[in-house]
């Protein structure tokens, strides 16, 4: 009888992982990917998605579409509870054995935690979906119509910080170019102890990297910030107000509802080095959704940020270990993780290089570079190609 | 019957102001300029006086000699007293009736506000008229003898940073060169909240660039100090004493007195976007006289600086509203306040652009280049020749 | 008669101011050289000989080959007491009389001042001997096989930076080079108040260039810092502790007790600017044993280091003013002490000068240069070739 394998989310982890478990264990699985959605986003070009030079279908893919040829069932609903003990997923439409498991969820944006946080039911914006994104370029439309300050940064618990210094940039070049530059403070506002410290205690010098551009930019920075509330028009903090036009904020990071009993309080998932968990060796926990403890806790508590490309080396390393297990060999696949990102810069681009992703490293670097913005935008050309291809071989 | 446009002040904003208002509305009016002043100084020049690289004459033309030609009336007099009721401006020698008035008065230097402070009853030396000048370059050659501590910087409430950060580098050079650096300890003494501030929160990575600057050449600095008194040889802050053979001190700007009814309590006028006085429409203020105030309170009093070459522009927009007025049009001319300062290292030099004056900011920076210092004195020369032919429509 | 000349100490000092005086005064007098050390080691390559790259013999001479064809006599012994008064120096073995007396004892280091510390009684390592950086060599291969974290660095009280710097570069680069720098933690951890201070309160922008390295390179700094104890695998400082695998640590400097009584508390020897003893006009004191006040007292104890090549040039104005004594001449010789310094950073290596020594300087500066690594060897190679011959008088 074939093995059943389940897994939770369709984006970077839960892609990669059915698609390389079906390639590695071939017939002797069936795979079925759940998702609350039914189409993959490039969530890295969000960004430029809100700037006007990406259009939503330049970075969206049908789930369907790119697991039916691999013969992965795609199954449209929100898990609503794992049974562990049952061996099975619980969703609204009826419940779905496994016997093997991999939650590959991302992040719930916790914005109830912040009183006036969210395009929702508050006051802010933010790049974390493609609905999200397309509010936040109508605010930005609205911005440059009527100009105003801008606050970008990332609130207490945010655990991705680079898309939000990449807006920074790029909204301060895009004003530049408009000649109204003037008329638009900025502000990095951050959870982080520090400029550039990105959750992951900085990476080379990164620190005095961001310190010196945003000081060349006139771009203002408040650091080791807790938000308090937020209303119409005025940040919150311990020290006074920070008034805004626009402001994107990345909200606080949970993990997700639906799989959050299997995980600590704040419903992130333990895992072992072969991404398994710790008491359910059948359940596999990829990008995100899984625990990752900070070097040390920050003054503000912020969490470590895990990119795509780093959620799919994870996802491709579980599902190595499951195609193990199927043949009752050892789990084996383990990745030391590590971070190459570049950050588009707006007029430029940089290239930053942690590895390991925390401290000490045996590499860490942050370079000025016009083409890690071409690699960049390569980047994002191949990963579609890629993922519409189904190719989950491939880097 | 002609219309009586009277200009107080003979130096930068005074002279074009003058000049292009006759320029403008020709034989419909009769310019006279008052100036306690009989010649014109080339005031940015006066650092290199100190040093004895310009000689006085080199950088002093005569007002009359500038204004005759043109068909300007001069009188070499003192304003004791505006009467905007009356119309008139008050001498000691008499009266004169005016339509328009144009104040461009500079400074007062209020050394009397810090005991001890000035060349004149105090024991520090400065760099804002010809005769102090005079008196620095004498106080420096006797320190060339006999050699220790410099102070150099800016007092509380002061608003002229520049000539202070140019005489720090100038000094430092000539010392070098002279390989007696180490018999003189330099330090830079300032009110601005931290180096590069200048008075109007710091130009691209100014702060940066300055520290690292001073920090190479062995430049104490002492920022964000309020000078409580000095005495011969010492200067007393809130923290204890700093010892000097010299000292070079911006002092405190205050309206001058003549002129200050018009004026805030420190004796600033204010001005609308068209340099016109909020009470008295006919009323202009151009220049240092003219209110302007700092983008934020900083922990010790600052003001913020204006150059030469900005008064230039606010007094040829000051006449053109006049020239419209008197042909019975608005006001148009108005300028976005900018500063464009080539800033003299003594070894090198460096450019500092900053657009708008204020932050949030179009364009900002500071750039290390030893061509600026050659535009410095390209400068200099264009602006001298252009005077001595009281050319008022160049740039 | 000819006259006695004793000389305590046989390294850089020692064996200079022997050869040296022998060259200038020749037959008119009888040099003797004490030392507790049989072999000269040129100590600046001790932290090469921890990295491997030199082995012990390499950077090692008889003390007896080097005088005895110049005619001065060795003899290994320790002082117990110098009797200025009976113009005699004691040691176990007997007594020696004096008419000039050169002090070159170098450093007694104090490990027992900070319970815990140093390669005897503690457990940490140091590189100040040959024995000592053998020992180092030890640990780091044990560290190589069992990696954990490394702590480099200076107590207080020390007086000696450079090759604390020079060793975390060293290691820093050694571990990438393995693959291996993940594994290993480096802290650096100093009395000096601020990264690049050195004793000597910075030079050029010596603080802010090795933050930029030490960011770059992931060398976490603690800064400002007294110990209060060391125990097996922690160092304990006011503010918590800090773990170790590997302690390098330059112990807290005193005088060498034989010659301390002529000296201050500490056992450093006063001396005038011909590095005579201000009461004793025939004892002559040069490098590490001469007292040397730091330029202003710094947070944490530390104190003012002088380089190998600082003594030598001390020891020949020593020696030259012995020899102009000797001629009934007054004394002529002195330095003002400056230092230039190639400090090795494993993959590259920087200049550093500063002169004179102390700050407000005519020169100081810092400069990235692989050729002062090249320049380094060179320098070890001629000085070792130097000796050997008994050059004193080449530079």
């Amino acid at each position: 009888m074939k093995k059943k394998i389940v897994v939770i989310g369709g984006s970077f982890g839960g892609l990669t992982a059915a698609l390389e478990v079906k390639r590695l264990a071939g017939d002797s699985v069936e795979v079925t990917l759940l998702s609350a959605d039914r189409d993959f986003v490039f969530l890295p070009s969000l960004p430029w998605v809100i700037m006007g030079s990406r259009r939503p279908a330049d970075i969206t893919l049908g789930v369907a579409g790119i697991l039916r040829p691999r013969g992965i069932s795609f199954v449209h609903e929100s898990v609503t509870e794992v049974l562990p003990g049952e061996l099975k997923v619980r969703t609204a439409a009826g419940e779905y054995p496994y016997d093997y498991l991999v939650i590959a969820t991302g992040p719930h944006l916790a914005c109830d935690e912040i009183p006036g946080l969210g395009p929702k039911k508050g006051f802010t914006h933010c790049t974390f979906t493609m609905e999200y994104a397309i509010k936040s370029r109508e605010a930005w439309l609205r911005l440059l119509e009527e100009p105003g300050p801008v606050v970008i940064g990332s609130t207490q618990l945010a655990s991705c910080f680079g898309p939000y210094y990449e807006l920074a940039f790029e909204m301060d070049w895009e004003l530049r170019k408009r000649r109204m530059r003037h008329k638009v403070p900025i502000t990095y506002l951050t959870s982080e102890p520090y400029l550039g410290h990105m959750g992951i205690g900085g990476l080379g010098k990164s620190r005095r990297f961001l310190e010196d551009e945003f000081a060349e930019l006139d771009i203002k920075v408040a650091a080791n910030q807790a938000i308090e509330e937020i209303t119409p028009g005025e940040i919150r903090l311990a020290g006074g107000g920070l008034p805004f036009k626009l402001a994107m904020l990345a909200p606080p990071f949970k993990g997700v509802r639906g799989v959050a009993g299997l995980g600590n309080p704040r419903g992130f998932i333990p895992a072992d080095q072969h991404f398994r968990h710790p008491e359910h060796a059948n359940i596999y926990t990829v990008g995100v959704a899984m625990a990752l403890a900070p070097l040390e806790p920050t003054p503000v508590p912020t969490g470590v940020p895990k990119t795509g490309f780093m959620t799919v080396r994870m996802a491709k390393a579980a599902a190595a270990n499951i195609a193990a297990d199927l043949r009752n060999l050892p789990p084996s696949a383990t990745r030391e993780l590590s971070v190459t990102c570049m950050m588009d810069m707006g007029r430029t681009a940089a290239l930053m290089v942690a590895n390991p992703l925390l401290p000490p490293r045996q590499k860490s670097y942050v370079k000025k570079a016009l083409w890690a913005k071409w690699a960049k935008i390569q980047f994002e050309t191949y990963f579609l190609w890629k993922m519409r291809h189904g190719y989950s071989r491939l880097p």
